[in-house]
């Protein structure tokens, strides 16, 4: 059974044909065009006829397409409500794909959620059927799975980990207007932050970016974190300690198999863990301290696999 | 349908006689006998036979047996695993009460789920389908209702609320060893904590008691605080504070319908919720600040509700 897949993010698109197994067949990726999203809808549509085309399939064998929007997702309907990066609102992705394609089956959903089901039916949901997922990229999403399915809430914000306030004594400000939030402390902003600021006041960590040539960013941090600097790895550890404490709350609350991380930061895990690892034997309860914490058994590609999983 | 509800709570048990709708016949409250567990059990199939044959019931009449206990339980076997408080251990409840009183469907629960159960059958289920449950009374517990179902977690310790961490800064001690619990700053021992303290320092609340005629209590506390005591008001303030931080963790991660509040605590729900709300307010992600915060519709027996809901 042939899929399509429109992996939409903020800032890059993935298209691609899948089977149901989550085998791809073809892919491309390309900058997400902000601003027109129905314009960017037929760019997505002309690379997946291009792509059926090229393998001698007809439209009718593709038997849906799944479509990742970076935002707020009505999916009843698979309205995209709001996409606050891309400077989206109120677009009928459904309506206009379906009607374009002349495919029925077409499943919106919001991107975070997308990779958590793609987790159940490609990744490490094979292990477990209950567990938290992450992303932890510029800020911090993610999604709560039960038994295989995902817990969507009363207006579906379940899983708003990146809002968990892990900070009550110095807090950082966050996008969403309050103060302390995990996304203001444990994300791909926080460590940035942080980065700079050591950058300003240490000349010898300044100097460590020079000797590495490479400008100060949270990949070159993980290589010198990983060559032995201590100071960059001072910076994952305390990143690390923020996401375990909201880890704590999550594993206190639902007592999970496991959380699963996706996301660019989910990258340096390894640097992230001792800091994770120091807040959940501290603010864990006894019973579920060891919780496994693993990366994504799908890597960069989880979001994609998350737009194949939602069409099967 | 006739079922049998046994509410055995670390100080008091009820034995009921109930049906399926959740209409009690008959009922009787003892104190717990802690030590000999088999020989409370006896006690309490004394009661219910002697309920059966007031009112004309063959045992064979009565479908099933619930069964709340206060400690850690191991649902397939009816086994009690450990119940601190009651000092009892690896007790075959289920077996035991099975073979007694020759009826097959003996179900057993820990005290804190039965009431969630309860609620969804009996209480604001009718209401909402996911909601989380709190017992505020001399700890703090809880349980996580997904789709009018209860989520176990991994270890059966989903909805242990009482171990989220609410205070990094000035942290009391926790019976669970750890510091800055809920539980050691948002329940009934909090309060009392927070009551002494007081009276030792200032002596014009002291007075207060005396002139009410009470000594220091929580529920003479409330009494205060209702007639416009303002050190009174303060303390259910700052626990209901802990109680919103609490709360806002459970509702950015799970998103529910409601939070429904029972315990002896519960009874003061009007005193606590200036505090509560405040720190929603504050700590909640902005869609969801508003969600409903209601005491248990079954009051003082929601716990032996729950019990006749788990055996129907």
């Amino acid at each position: 059974m042939y899929i399509g897949a429109f992996d939409i993010g903020g800032t890059k698109t993935i298209v691609a044909l899948a089977d149901d197994a989550g085998k791809i067949y073809e892919k491309q990726q390309f900058p997400t065009e902000t601003g027109d999203c129905l314009r960017h809808l037929d760019v997505c549509c002309e690379i997946l006829c291009r792509f059926a085309e090229k393998r001698g399939l007809r439209m009718e064998q593709i038997a849906g397409i799944g479509v990742n929007l970076p935002g707020i997702v009505e999916r009843g309907e698979g309205v995209l409500l709001r996409a606050v990066y891309a400077g989206w609102s109120q677009i009928p992705v459904r309506a206009y794909l379906s009607k374009k394609l002349r495919i029925a089956r077409v499943v919106c959903e919001n991107d975070v959620n997308a990779c958590a089901v793609g987790e159940v039916r490609f990744g490490l949901g094979k292990r477990f059927s209950s567990f938290g997922w992450m992303t932890v990229s510029t800020g911090v999403g993610g999604a709560v799975v039960s038994d295989g399915r995902l817990i969507r809430g009363a207006h579906g914000y379940a899983g708003e980990f990146g809002h968990l306030k892990v900070e009550y004594q110095k807090p950082c400000g966050c996008p969403c207007g309050e103060q302390g939030c995990l996304e203001a402390h444990g994300s791909g902003t926080a460590l940035n932050r942080l980065i700079e600021e050591r950058t300003r006041q240490d000349a010898a960590f300044r100097a460590a970016f020079d000797r590495l040539g490479e400008s100060p960013s949270g990949a070159s941090c993980a290589k010198l974190a990983k060559n032995g600097n201590e100071t960059a790895a001072a910076i994952f550890q305390q990143v690390g300690e923020y996401l375990g404490k909201g880890i704590s709350y999550y594993t206190n609350i639902l007592d999970p198999e496991a959380v699963i991380i996706g996301g660019g930061v989910s990258a340096s895990l390894d640097l992230l863990m001792p800091g994770i690892r120091r807040s959940m034997e501290r603010y864990t309860f006894a019973q579920m301290k060891d919780v496994p914490i693993l990366p994504t058994a799908l890597g960069y590609e989880a979001a994609l696999m998350g737009a194949v999983a939602i069409a099967v």
